[in-house]
């Protein structure tokens, strides 16, 4: 267990919750004795993550939340999070985590790229109807709303209780960091360019989002087709459910 | 004040907020002296409205609050709210009460339909813009999101606290019950037929509504040109507030 | 699983959050085979419990979630819950499930009165308290607090998602029915008749309770005393965690 | 308007929902012109309030907001808020600004303190019986719960809405800063020292704050004659309304 600010504490004076476990005191980064180490769940801040994972020993498996070896295209990564990737070798080797789409090439990769949160929501569905050629790569409209907690704990004021209870915001309109992302994995789907109309939104609750999508059909395809492929794709998934909307009558 | 299941309650009874103001008890509304009444603000469920107000004396005017009155062909009505209109006559004189748009014809109406929360959001900007020619009245996408005292106060297993906080659903998709209203009033605007995509959502929050909409734009026009077209027409508007969004960074 | 009112759904209908077990559908409790049925947990309203446990193999293992089988004094059961107890030869068969302060009777006992929530959270620092001596059995004050899902899924105006956001409620004042069990346990700590100023409070979340509990120290005794003989009586149970208070600086 | 970080803003770009109100823009406070200002309402951090309002004209009519000058004796200030108090002479003319309470001294004095929001809740109930003999000045027990406004808008980890929502927290026991502001009107109401037990809760909720006091009756004083005794005593004041508590049946 690692951290920088509270290096020295116990896990559960950070986390309360957590204070029944046997977990040992928090250890800066840079005194870690990697040799008793298996494997690193790497949940940094985008930029920091390339330089930390470069310094790891070259064989320890790794699993990356952040952003940075998510995009293939390093010029992307530069262009949407402002500043050069100084790992585009490590890049190369990395692979994108979605167990569900991607799950052969992640099983025996040394470096994984987990996803976003929303490019999470939206590929799931997105990728096999556009495989299937189900939906229209044109005009994919989607308007995502997430809880708190994917924005991390640092004290911003857009995230004190009274801002957060008892509204919305829309936020990072037309250049949310998640869009190249997805864009990449709908791409990925067709092998051909796809762009989307993304809006994120930030909701009164700590966890949780629902990404509600617009496509237009192709041909003759009917909304039961959609709801029958997913099932089928995802029947043997543990983490995907395909239910028809929730209906409040 | 009326009410059935609280006649003869206190109005702080039922609304504890409203204990400082001097208020007359509940009284039914078979039982009212509509001869010391000036006006009357109708807020009963609809179906029941039509029967009330057609009880009412000729002359005194009325703002409905309920859905009763809001669509001008009581055929549309009743394919939606599964009933036959029952005042067909009133219905004629309703006049559709969104001042901002309909401001000369509500001055001096007799009966005034109440719009709903959802079209109200939905046409105070898209009406504008659509008889303005800003922006195309095909493919148009609603994505909306509604506190929970929109439902009422009724005891609903999906209004309870347990089933709202922490979690947001999707509903009525397809098939709300203010869709025609919504598509009444946008082909007003232009005079021919609009059909919209709109999907409502429950939100974690008591008050307040957001509609995100998906236009696209005609011709040559800018996302600045809709800002400033909507920033002119509503600048003396006291209660509407023409603002960039809100970015959380 | 049984279920009354929905009998013959699936279980995900109920609760959409279990949708991915592979659970029965659900039956009518009269409907039960109870051959192949190794032990029963009881979640019914108080009152139809007592009978539904009487037509039950007598030699089931039970864990009864209601009131029920609390109180040891059918008298004093009938004086709090208004009604006569149909199954008092049962009741002086049931053990007081709290684990920690009664696990050796409940090893091996056919029904099991499992506390009330609000019970368990007096009964756990207080029974050792006054056991050892360290507080006065005498002016203790508890001001307790919970969330919403303890008053079940009933259709409550007062649980209504508008009444419980942005607020809080002080009930059943003096008269809350976990009163007499919250007395006969810490009667039973001293073998003498304790009393208690109980206030409960509804809280705006949906899980979770605290209970704000005023004592007076026997004696030379101090704070840090209670705090370690606390500890000491808790270190090797799982599911209790002596702290010291959180402080929000 | 004053303000120092946001100084050159509109005030809606602090505060949204006052975006339809014609304000002036945001000015450093030594920037004011003091010779076309009636009265100043002070809200700034303690310590602060002391030396800003030392430096307006010495007429200005001021209400501060802050805990600068509510304490009456500067060395319980300086014990409780750990420095001295720099403006004595000030705190002298100062007068506590409880309305129901000291109307007529409020009348006329050129600065007001502003009571704390937990010493309103409590003193408001608590003065007028102890003043009338009705409780006992011994062993008043005060259970505090609070929105979070009260904490202002500073960028703290525990005022985020993750740490906030679904839970609660007690803070500050025995050593809350509005304690000394609370035994300071309880004293004053009989002329003798009071001490009191005071712990305050931060609640899931934006606004509001409840106190649940616990006291001993005098002599034959029954919950009634509280009741009646303080609806005399408030009937006519417009802010406070005595009411039995509302019970969750």
């Amino acid at each position: 267990m690692t951290a920088e600010r509270s290096a020295g504490l116990d896990y559960p004076a950070v986390f309360p919750h957590l204070g029944g476990l046997d977990l040992p005191k928090m250890t800066k980064t840079d005194e870690v004795d990697w040799s008793n180490v298996d494997a690193v769940f790497c949940c940094l801040p985008h930029g920091t993550t390339q330089e930390i994972i470069s310094g790891l020993p070259g064989e320890m498996p790794v699993v990356d939340l952040s952003a940075d070896f998510r995009l293939r295209d390093v010029n992307v990564y530069e262009e949407w999070y402002g500043a050069p990737h100084t790992a585009p070798k490590l890049q190369k080797k990395a692979v994108y985590g979605l167990t569900e789409i991607n799950r052969d090439n992640i099983q025996g990769a040394r470096l994984v790229a987990n996803p976003g949160c929303y490019p999470t929501s939206i590929q799931l569905p997105l990728v096999p109807l556009l495989e299937g050629g189900l939906i229209s790569p044109e005009d994919i409209i989607i308007d995502a709303k997430s809880g708190v907690s994917g924005a991390g704990r640092g004290n911003k004021q857009a995230f004190l209780y009274t801002e957060v209870a008892e509204g919305l915001h829309s936020y990072g309109v037309t250049r949310h960091r998640h869009m190249p992302e997805i864009e990449q994995g709908l791409s990925d789907a067709i092998d051909a360019e796809v762009r989307v109309s993304f809006t994120p939104h930030l909701m009164p609750m700590s966890r949780g989002m629902q990404s509600t999508m617009y496509v237009k059909l192709s041909g003759s395809i009917k909304v039961e087709d959609l709801r029958e492929s997913l099932k089928l794709r995802f029947e043997h998934e543990r983490f995907v459910r395909v239910r028809a909307v929730h209906v409040c009558k």
